[in-house]
């Protein structure tokens, strides 16, 4: 199967820029450095200072689409804006976490990869197939689906024994796995955090990680990209609040997450 | 506990139209009516004059953001003002399927609750409680947990045999009773097209339940209601398809849906 349009273009700026970082953006006024007005234009301001800055050093972006709905229609047409300034080679993904019975999931899908324009973006498995499908059917576009996420409550339904004795979250990895096969445009997002990362990669070589929980959420990047690599040496690791609210962007900005 | 606000306004609503029926908008420009200008003007009148019809004859609206989402952001300013003209003892139900990490799940209930002033969402359970606390925090407001859906592929992930013998839903439903016994603005989402809902309702007869699935997708109204009260009588019985595209607004189409 040859490689789909989103990773030859994660595999080109890999190349380029030598590591394999996604940015994320989740802009939130609270956070934003003082020196930029408390406000949207500052808030936007600060955003294309950032994406600018990013735009040289990493292989992927992705913003955070309930950061932007947080801040009303205002800030999705913010978020509309920003993603323009992006580089045209770095792929968007837009983390929205969707996945609903088919007649609606054809409609989020027109939403992130119409409206927006997206190159990717992020879904629940919870529903199955028939709630992701519409997606996938989407053949230039790429998608992540959840596997095994960052957050402490991911053991109240993700870890589960199943009667197979396998964890849930290895049945949604299998799943991932099916559709990848007949899609060609599926991988997975697995929490940076999780010290059996090895052990999730091993299960599988080929399929493409997605991995938050670098920076804020304590996860070392070496140890990640040694980890999480699939058979071709990518994966992609994103750094959102670590980035983002660095205390200045330079390359210091870069080796720091790099060498954290 | 004291019933909370969102089902003591359902109650009055129901003892007031005599059915637990529920509203869906799920606005699709392909299926609107011929007598209306096939734009986004002849969609908001349409929503309107289906609305102003269905006040008379609900008990809860329940809008499906996606399809407004589809619109782009001339979409979710349509969703704004259709929601004005919702009677003012009628609840709403933004029907957007979220959940994520802590940070994000509070920045999407900003959106649904403090932008848009829903009365509930729904949302979905695989990352665990601190990826739906967010909402449970905002104590006027009303959950859905997607629990078992109605969708043909439900049978990937959510039925599921875990290591106890139970099926995965029945670990979400669980986890859902928790969730109420803390918060006490938690229900369920659970399909309609479920021969077993009167074994689901036996598992637990306090949780409210919200059931798509009776029209387009196929199960009966009466026969739903018997299975999927609570204790108190009550439960939201959505119909989206088969109520905004019947072929007229009157009481004949309300008489159809109740005794289909």
């Amino acid at each position: 199967m040859s490689k789909h349009h989103f990773i030859e273009k994660c595999l080109i700026r890999q190349s380029k820029v030598g590591n394999c970082l996604c940015a994320g953006i989740d802009p939130d006024l609270a956070k934003l450095p003082s020196k930029y007005s408390q406000d949207l234009t500052g808030l936007e301001q600060f955003l294309l200072d950032y994406i600018s800055f990013a735009n040289d050093h990493v292989i992927a972006f992705k913003p955070n689409i309930s950061f932007f709905e947080a801040l009303g229609l205002d800030g999705l047409r913010l978020l509309e804006r920003v993603m323009k300034v992006v580089s045209n080679d770095i792929p968007i993904i837009i983390d929205a976490k969707r996945g609903d019975i088919g007649n609606t999931a054809k409609m989020q899908a027109k939403f992130i990869y119409d409206y927006f324009n997206a190159d990717a973006t992020t879904l629940h498995p919870y529903m199955g197939s028939d709630s992701v499908v519409p997606f996938f059917e989407y053949k230039d576009k790429f998608n992540f689906v959840l596997v095994l996420t960052s957050n402490p409550s991911h053991t109240d339904f993700e870890t589960r024994q199943l009667a197979t004795g396998e964890p849930m979250y290895k049945a949604v990895l299998d799943k991932c796995d099916d559709w990848q096969q007949q899609y060609n445009n599926v991988g997975c997002v697995v929490g940076a955090t999780h010290n059996g990362l090895a052990d999730i990669r091993a299960l599988n070589d080929s399929l493409l990680f997605l991995l938050p929980g670098v920076g804020a959420q304590g996860a070392r990047y070496a140890d990640v990209y040694t980890q999480a690599q699939n058979k071709d040496g990518l994966c992609l690791i994103n750094v959102s609040r670590g980035f983002m609210y660095a205390d200045q962007f330079d390359d210091s900005t870069i080796s720091k997450i790099l060498k954290n």
